[in-house]
């Protein structure tokens, strides 16, 4: 008899951002009428940038045509893709090689997925507050999670594991919070990771919003972490790719574990690759040379820096209305800290109804986001004034 | 200390396909003046038909207006493609409803990711030979395979589990043997599995080579297969997207294991999706509505009609040439017995080095494939052609 994988018990029913549009809807039924201004996923609004449009037509183009059309490629990518990423990181002082490289549809689905390539019995530790899919999808694979408390006396920086660990995901900048690890704070990692042999995943996918030069964009960055540490990266958020679908994983090649009969991580993640997925659409990576050629990462920063345009307006604003605001200067993401003694659910119920803006609360992301709400950049100009404004007119933090 | 799953330790070192790549190199490296014709991966070749591409240029335009530019869509996929794939399988008389359709990056990924909906305990049998997905996915997850033997004198249709299983993996039409499950004989699949309260998970990625109209293209054309099955299918084969990824799985919503308080099979891979997958790219998902309008339907049927001719050539030119073939009259492969006392391998270096051919080695697709090749008809005419007479004239079954 077929059963089902009983950790599924464990997660709640359905994905938290599910859970939002399902409780705004009785709002939205009860007054059609009202605009919602969405503050709430972190998902693109502003159209690809010319050069990438040419790449992505350039992609269609080829597949009209006999001798163009390429049907199955690498499933760790084209091989000039893997080679522009290298490159990407080179121009950074980071070395990387091509081999390292997987091409993947977004970060999303590695973040999940490279926890197949480790032993069950493995205890996962992540952040609290963070993106949800690394709790998830380590209960779904039947690991033991743990929690890395990230409170606002630290500036929302993760503590140390406090119980070894064998893997440790690290979001920086942090979705939600917006908080940027230093060079400093990320060598601790590197350093416990390195002394208990566990393995970083860092998920870099909002590295393109550091504007600060101090700060570490790769982990690559931090001596020693090519031996414990995986970096997962995505067009999603640097290059408006959220729909399109592509990122990349680096494995590199010196990170190996005790059991390392078995090959290197890079061996099995290449293993699990060829075997469970097919590739990244030959379109979208088209479309990622484009954005990884001098004129596309010219075009691509610049909408960068117009959502962290929209940050600095939601943050300026908040914080002129006396809310307490943490992170947007190095990421698109605004840390609301709620009214005293109001809950996250009940501030979101309060910002649709009152000032009709949809944030997320911050409980969706781990216990110690209760209390806050994430505020996200990624919108129209025109809309994020005019949310911020209805905050101010509508919402003060002492009601 | 990190561990790593020592399911890998069970699977061969590199994914079979590419264990043939490295084969034939050492001949591409003595011979580089020698063109290799390539009836080997089952890779489309000829362009993708002009109404899908018209779709396509559609998808990449949008992406570059502010008024039609999508980030994040549904996980399950755009609600347009699902509404158009249950009307497609409405017009072949089955019923689906748009709420069992995960559009997918292709069938590949899912076929290995649907187990992770299932305890690990799971037993899962595969047929032998068959697509080697099920066997490598089924034993990274760290389930217990067991095989149906596919043998010739059964034409190549698995025999029932002979033990109880709890997934049943079949493929229909058959990669590699070309062989196509009868209504019968699916029949009996769908009573076994309904009496052992087992799952079947059936690949349908083939079925549009099937012309005889007595065959089934869908498991769900059998009478109670919906409390006891999920269908893959991909557009990778009847319309040349094995490079644009796309595909669908459908998980009726009648679906549930005896464990049902977990929640149905539905709602534990919309829970699987939303939390481990973002979407199939929506230019694809734009190219895959053009696939299944009026227009695309002829054009890709077409496109089918012209590979399913070279299967012709193929399984007449070698027949003709005395070698006994099977499949290939409703499949794009054609299953060529080799020469008595002949291994695969011993008649795949033939191939290469005598005819400059590149097919398939059986043995590749299970212990039963031992003896056969899989030759693909996915080629452009000429090559076809000349690969059928280079095996003609520089190969004998009776040498």
């Amino acid at each position: 008899m077929a059963k089902i994988n009983s950790n599924f018990k464990k997660v709640s029913q359905s994905y938290f951002f599910l859970e939002m549009a399902k409780r705004v809807k009785p709002f939205k039924d009860a007054h059609p009428e009202v605009k919602l201004l969405k503050l709430g996923i972190g998902n693109t609004t502003e159209p690809i940038v010319p050069t990438v449009i040419k790449g992505l037509r350039m992609g269609v183009e080829k597949l009209s045509k006999q001798e163009t059309y390429t049907g199955y490629g690498d499933e760790q990518g084209d091989t000039r893709l893997r080679k522009a990423i290298a490159e990407w990181y080179g121009n950074r002082n980071v070395s990387v090689d091509p081999s390292e490289v997987f091409v993947s549809d977004g970060a999303k689905a590695d973040c999940a997925n490279i926890l197949s390539i480790f032993s069950d019995g493995s205890v996962v530790a992540v952040g609290d507050p963070v993106y949800p899919v690394y709790l998830d999808s380590g209960t779904i694979s039947g690991k033991r999670v743990v929690y890395m408390p990230a409170l606002e006396k630290d500036g929302f920086i993760p503590e140390l594991p406090r119980e070894k660990v064998d893997l440790i995901f690290l979001c920086s900048p942090n979705n939600p919070t917006g908080s940027v690890m230093t060079k400093g704070q990320l060598g601790e990692f590197v350093d416990y990771a390195r002394k208990n042999k566990s393995i970083i995943i860092f998920d870099a996918a909002y590295s393109e919003y550091i504007s600060d030069t101090n700060l570490p964009k790769s982990i690559y960055e931090i001596d020693g972490s090519k031996s414990c540490a995986i970096e997962i990266q995505s067009f999603s958020k640097s290059a408006g790719f959220t729909g399109i679908r592509l990122g990349w994983t680096i494995v590199p090649k010196e990170l190996v574990t005790e059991d390392g009969d078995i090959g290197t991580l890079n061996q099995c993640w290449n293993r699990r690759q060829t075997t469970m997925f097919n590739g990244a659409s030959n379109i979208a990576q088209e479309g990622g040379l484009a954005v990884l050629s001098p004129e596309g990462q010219k075009e691509t920063h610049e909408q960068v820096n117009y959502y962290m345009g929209n940050a600095r307006i939601i943050r300026e604003g908040l914080a002129d209305s006396e809310f307490k605001v943490f992170g947007g200067e190095n990421a698109p993401y605004i840390w609301l800290k709620c009214p005293k003694g109001v809950s996250s659910w009940e501030f979101f119920d309060e910002l649709v109804t009152k000032a009709h803006v949809i944030t997320t609360p911050g409980c969706g992301f781990g216990e110690n986001g209760e209390g806050y709400m994430r505020v996200s950049a990624f919108g129209h100009r025109a809309d994020i004034e005019m949310a911020v404004q209805s905050v101010k007119e509508n919402l003060h933090p002492k009601h």
